[in-house]
């Protein structure tokens, strides 16, 4: 049954959750309750406990062994553990313990650097000794189809700072990872050590409002401007369901510091599209991320800040070099001035209400043999209050 | 018995939890097991849940309710209830959902802005508009007594950015809240709300890693200058006991935008005292703070975003304009070239491996009747890995 979605094959297996709260792993067009197939090794609270942390918090070698277990019984699933994916309703697949946002590409960071800071060095100073991230807010961590309320704040005008929905709504496309086996306060994860810590990855859009960013983000950073909602998708692939699609990543110069050195190939090549009511605005890829998740890792312990169960990390917008491979409409648009036009005629500066944003990912060529990571989805409605509490 | 400790009378009968994840309250010298003194409307198995959190979720009539029935039975308190405080070991009061962390202290922002940006305005261009804040990392809130590790990470050097220990570590005199009921996205808590939501006020230190935290804080803030500990005291005093201790606050001009006004005195009159290896070396009080925890949490959540049963809201420093009333060391010295002496004859310009640092708060006059928050306590010890993982 695998073969109408060839890129939810035996090489892929990602883990969600389903509405009553259990373990599901995405297999063609069908997901398999873990719980109901039976005989892994994993006991089945572990499996029904209505996220994936008591699973990731297992670690590597329950992982694998349970991958190897699932892969062993695809030939004889039973129907009773199989349900259509499309009648699904995947929830947040793990409770987010700590989120982190970074800032990870360089033609993002140069691209925001211009438009925001157009008399000063695009790449803040420290951009490449370290991969600069901020800690964002957990609560709002939300899972791929829920809505997403425009969110008011102070936001500059002719009249003086006045509070108002926000008039420039946009999105970033990144690629996230989750913690499974977290580490103590005091230590710290070696950059050659990631997969003994990370589960796997999933799409996130961190949906962000300009016009709030840029009034309030000296010199704390971004706050109300990026707090009301981050979507990820329900799907959560292992990583070692991306090995085979490792990639170098562009050259580190100046070379990093010895606590953010790697010697494998440290990117995934993961494509990406932006899709906008229906209409591709951007293609997009992680393979020349400037930082990668090891080093992500690497540098957020390296105080001895502890890591859990849970925890997720993002890459920062993923965009490219050249013209409409931006991972944002703020790229896209060249802060507004220039709207994207959209299949049904209709330009776009910013997000409007009722707007329907898709990230997609996978990996390989789509009419090949190609590994689906699926979809984030959300659709933007009318502020609840739009005149303030 | 309530008399040897004044200010932990019936007035104050502050919350916390003790090794075995009891819920305990401070009457005296004595901690009352409320599990085991028995009779109360609350259900066992949330007074033994090992955190607060079950208990600051059932909101305000319940949090009034236990209060009044716990005054009830003072004059006949069972010592079989009853454990002497110093004999307690408290764990951290409740698990930390998101942590923010506030820049509400004029004087600390301008004294911030003269060190760090000696050629701008003092205050960010928001700063009076908005109440600052940053996300900080909800893992590495501990619990009073906890050691602090020296952070290591990126700092600027004469041959260039170094990964090193940190050689300004710094400490910052704070007044935290935490949320008993939370608030659902795409809602937002009014500025008259506040008390529906907040449980009490634990004191906060917010440790800072001054070298690392001014390479790295451009544009997204600070990171692991700050991501490393945050300690907490172990006793949260509801917001019940504080009432009558509300003074005004200062006045504010511009007007803030109408979901920032509040009708009400705004502040909490709390003095704190910062104590380094036993020598007071400053005092400071949070009823000057220009932004209030009111309008801190209809801030947090005017764009929308989330509360959570457990979620930290800290002031940021808490500094007076007068010498000798900074609540960093930053500041108190001068950015390290005003060292400051200790009653051993020695001096610090930041803190040195073994350093201990206490923060108490209280309010009123001590040698009058008063009501103790207790303190935040912590040791700083050498880095664990002193030359990077």
């Amino acid at each position: 049954m695998a073969e109408e979605e060839p890129g939810y094959g035996a090489h892929n297996l990602p883990y969600g959750v389903d509405e009553r709260g259990h373990v599901v792993v995405a297999y063609g067009s069908f997901a398999i309750d873990l719980a109901a197939l039976g005989g892994l090794s994993v006991p089945d609270e572990v499996l029904t406990s209505g996220s994936l942390n008591a699973f990731m918090a297992l670690g590597p070698e329950a992982w694998s062994a349970t991958r190897a277990e699932i892969v062993a019984r695809l030939d004889e699933l039973p129907m009773s553990a199989c349900r259509a994916i499309g009648g699904l309703s995947l929830v947040l697949p793990f409770e987010v313990a700590d989120y982190v946002d970074f800032y990870s590409s360089e033609a993002h960071a140069r691209a925001m650097g211009q438009l925001l800071r157009p008399d000063a060095d695009p790449l803040p100073p420290a951009w490449k000794h370290l991969p600069i991230a901020y800690h964002g807010r957990s609560s709002t961590v939300v899972v791929s189809g829920s809505e997403i309320y425009r969110p008011s704040g102070i936001v500059a005008s002719d009249t003086g700072p006045t509070f108002a929905p926000s008039a420039r709504l946009d999105v970033e496309v990144e690629l996230g990872f989750v913690v499974g086996v977290g580490s103590a306060r005091g230590r710290s994860i070696a950059s050659d050590q990631a997969r003994e810590h990370v589960f796997g990855v999933v799409i996130v859009n961190d949906w962000s409002a300009r016009d709030i960013q840029g009034f309030e983000y000296q010199p704390l950073g971004p706050f109300l401007g990026k707090s009301f909602a981050t979507s990820i998708s329900p799907w959560v692939v292992p990583l070692a369901a991306l090995e085979r699609y490792a990639v170098a990543g562009p050259s580190q110069d100046p070379p990093p510091a010895p606590y953010l050195v790697t010697k494998e190939p440290r990117n995934l090549a993961i494509n990406f599209e932006l899709v906008l009511n229906n209409t591709v605005i951007s293609k997009t890829d992680s393979g020349d991320l400037y930082w990668s998740m090891a080093q992500q890792l690497a540098h957020l312990s390296a105080n001895g800040a502890s890591t859990r169960t849970g925890d997720l990390f993002a890459s920062g917008t993923i965009s490219g070099n050249e013209a409409g491979r931006a991972g944002s409409m703020i790229e896209l648009t060249n802060a507004g001035r220039d709207p994207v036009k959209l299949d049904d005629g209709s330009t776009r500066a910013w997000l409007e209400d009722g707007d329907e944003v898709v990230i997609r990912a996978w990996c390989g060529l789509k009419d090949a043999e190609h590994l689906d990571l699926g979809e984030v989805r959300g659709r933007v409605v009318a502020s609840m209050e739009k005149d303030g509490p």
